[in-house]
């Protein structure tokens, strides 16, 4: 019944490739299905102005999408700027991953991560979530290394998954048909112990009832037990 | 405990004036405690290009703040440009209202409701949607007066609220002072049959039980029905 | 004659509602006719970097119009920049105020006044000057009642309105629909004691003789004595 | 007792040299002492969208400066953008040239006047709507001898001339180091047979009384006729 | 000498990997050493304003850096706009290509090359212009396979390498260490025949003589006969 | 042959004429037949903030074109942003000045080269440094009779032409009509001492071989040595 001949709970394959680049402190690849992003972690000793002598750490990110990464191209945003959307994802992306971060253990620096989506498949700022709280393990492992960074400053992981309403029936990790036509879907963005960071339910043109939105967040929270062991495989 | 002394299911007092604009085809003003929004709805018989000839309305939103509607004067954005912020804000009004809009009864035709924030104190996203709808509400009944909409093409109130977990303790309408400090905060839009439309939960620096959303989502449905209360009385 | 009915020498009513606003130090609403602005006055002790221990102060204004004050709705600036005739209002609001600042007495800290349309039916820019002298004189009260500034730094009241030649006669405080059709129309900023702060005579189109402005400049005279009175009811 | 120990009525010498660039329909080179003003008309068969099919002519005008034309090298407005000040001044060049402008004998179709300082020492608005007009007057001239325009569209010269109040003293024909001083200046733009246009008197930190406007209202009446005749013997 | 240990002639080891991503109707993977680029082609059917109608094909092309390809990370241009260095980039692979393309013969439509930098470690604009070319060739492909085209518009292979002068001595191939020490460089675009595109060499506080540039163009030569073969095979 | 009548190898006529404006520390106006392009010299004692405490001067460049200074009026830069095209010229203007700059004998200061085109008849790069060479020699003798700077700077000339084929005949000094006809064409910079700076060879739709290079490359030597004849002329 789904486009994708998956059952309703079932996610898409998932792998995450670590240290695919050579520059980035930290960074992996995620693959979710056909969306796939390159999550990069850099770290920055200078905080931004309004956190000098704070003594506390900072984690935020930048998203982006390589013009050809969908079906049809897209516009260039270094030519025509950052969409709505894409800020809107980027601020999402920063304030999932820092609800996990013990700021005073970071110290004052910055971590950067860089989520740019090679390929679209739907469910890019999931992906992205759950990819950059990868590249951010590793650039956090780097500074525990070099001891510049005690104690941990990572109290859990982080990781997202979407899910939607399509053709009447909830259904997990949509992809990009389904998302197409889904008139309410949502993300989750979980901890792994299974605490709540972030949800985000939305109808377009339809509304949904308060069970409808409970089946979502069962789907969600399996979805979200089958990335963290995705995220423990890859740190191995 | 609350410091407006406010109990934690208690909203602040609303109200809701209409067609405080000579111009605008709907308007009003909602008062939400110290939160204070001028919504306008105005009709444009042109449609965006790509909406041409499809038969269907559109209903967009847009908004903004007065520099000084806040605690310390904030940069004008004619000045700066739309923040991420703001820009997050005005899609996510314009997505809420359209979620009970027929747009094949409403016609080919595009209602712009404009929120601008005249004071604030915490909600004014979702004094925004309350008030945006009753200026929809005016403007399409200009329409159907005027015989140029036959069926109605709003199939039902929209009304939003926002809950918090503060100091420890779920509460109701958070005003500036409590919205500052809760790890944890969620905007609900609801319609007055009590359908969904959006639920965005989010916490910075911290996470949440799924019991703990449930009661949010409890008093934000009681908040919703007074606020429903409040259009109707404002539109008598 | 007039489209209004009044008199060629009759001003609109006028009225001035001061402290409308919560946080602002100074603020009123300024009601001339069917055009309202909302005017605040925001203290910050910070200069711009070129006046940096000078000792003196500084007094700036922006201003703004919501999308829809106007008839039909006007493009949110917010997303567009800000128009070459808003900037040429917000430096004429500035320098007419600062005609009857004393510097030194107002100490190095800067005084912003915002001027927002809410409701526009033509004269907009004198009723910001009227109604932003009214903000400002509020600020500045409240900076002596804390004793931050001892010697009054207003050496007198600002206030402005707009003449016109509409159908072949020079006419007092033109409204849209004469300033629509008017071929020449002016600005004139004057002092409570009737000294000239700014003349601005303009034809579009059209040319006229000087005896004209010096009528015009006759209703202009009596006009200000208007709104100076109207400043100081609102002030007492 | 004026810098340049001109008496308080004399003007700088004036000269217009035409056609000094190759490509412009109309051009040529003011020099009113030290500001040396570069003008061009382009004709352009297309008209601004809102005119079309109205059968209306229009003429319109663009400012510019140099970086270096000034004293100290100024920001290149290419990479900063228009500031409010070239705005201002480019919108009322255009207003002035129009004035006496008969639209319909234009015919549909546009004149862009390009003003580019040289070298500037005060004045140069002024210079650019004199210039501007003998540009205009030349690229009309060769839309009349082309057949393409039969009735003359200009109705009379434009010329413009600043004035103000220095050392106490109202002067005529301010140059830099008088402008930088001057508590109250003004620019006056007249028609050949001395019909106003535009004035527009000014005080930045200062106020001034009505017989001293008049005093520099008669100045101007005298330089503009200069300035008319060195347009006229340009032209022959 | 060279830090890499490679002889002057030698390049570093080029790999090109095709149809690596499954939206475009073109793309490549290519490697040299640690510079890797992604360059997809995309088909688009609508021709600039400018050509339509004009029975001729278009080429262009588009080229970004991810922020953290580089050493330390660079600003994310989709915030900051594209710089200088990046517009002069794609302008050259734009035109690069072009001169191996029948315009006539790809028929009324636009080819868009995206290039972007994964990793960087020296001469992007050279691989981006290597690569292009191969998914500019695959695009053509489909577009003849799908009988849309039916002569071949590429009339010959287009591949580009740097060349310098590194401690005195000229080398092929620069990577980051050589590229930014190096006081002479230059970029060569060849065809597959031999014949010469794009000279571009260039001197930062240093000058070169004539036969030094002959010995750099015979270094270019030998490298592009390697990426031509390299071409080739990816394409087999 | 050649539209101008000019054999293969002949320049247009050059003139140099220095000190054209009134406050830049040097200045000139290089005519090359039609193209005519205003330089001048800025001397700001501030660095850009990256060179401070270096010891190290700077040279740079800013380019620009007036709207109408080409056949037909292009849009101006100050109203919609320097083009990709003016920020190539730009850097490459200021890359080839310093390549004859002994930058710590130039002292901690920057001079700034504004290169203004007032009229465009093709080569206005190359004019723009020929003629910038000049007016950073005039700003350059400035610091050294003020004894601010000890030992020249400036190690030798530098000037640049551009060749090009132009129906199958290589070309000296190519003007418009030439430029836009021609499939190759190529800028050289080059000292007083025939030493190379830039070479930039370019085919749009087309390609060349070694010994057209070859013979472009001779052509321009010839030019330069005309181009460094009349900077010293000029300079005497």
């Amino acid at each position: 019944m789904r486009p994708s001949g998956r059952a309703v709970g079932e996610m898409r394959p998932v792998s995450i490739e670590t240290s695919v680049t050579r520059h980035a402190e930290g960074s992996c690849m995620i693959r979710c299905g056909d969306t796939h992003v390159l999550c990069t972690a850099s770290i920055d000793e200078r905080v931004p102005p309004w956190m000098k002598n704070s003594g506390l750490g900072w984690v935020t990110a930048e998203y982006g999408m390589l013009p050809r990464a969908t079906h049809t191209r897209g516009k260039r945003e270094a030519k025509n700027g950052q969409s709505g959307r894409t800020q809107e994802i980027q601020r999402l992306i920063g304030r999932a991953l820092r609800a996990c971060v013990d700021r005073p253990a970071l110290g004052e620096r910055q971590i950067i991560i860089d989520c740019d989506v090679i390929q679209a498949d739907g469910g890019t700022r999931c992906a992205s979530i759950t990819g950059g709280w990868v590249a951010l393990r590793l650039a956090v492992n780097s500074l525990m290394k070099a001891g510049l960074v005690r104690t941990d400053p990572l109290t859990d992981h982080v990781a997202a998954v979407s899910c939607g309403i399509y053709a009447g029936q909830p259904v997990l990790d949509l992809d990009y048909p389904e998302d197409s036509e889904a008139g309410v879907d949502g993300n989750f963005v979980l901890t792994g112990r299974g605490r709540l960071i972030e949800v985000q339910m939305s109808a377009e043109g339809a509304t949904f009832a308060r069970d409808e939105m409970s089946t979502l967040l069962d789907l969600a929270s399996a979805g979200i037990d089958t990335l963290v062991a995705a995220q423990k495989t890859a740190l191995v």
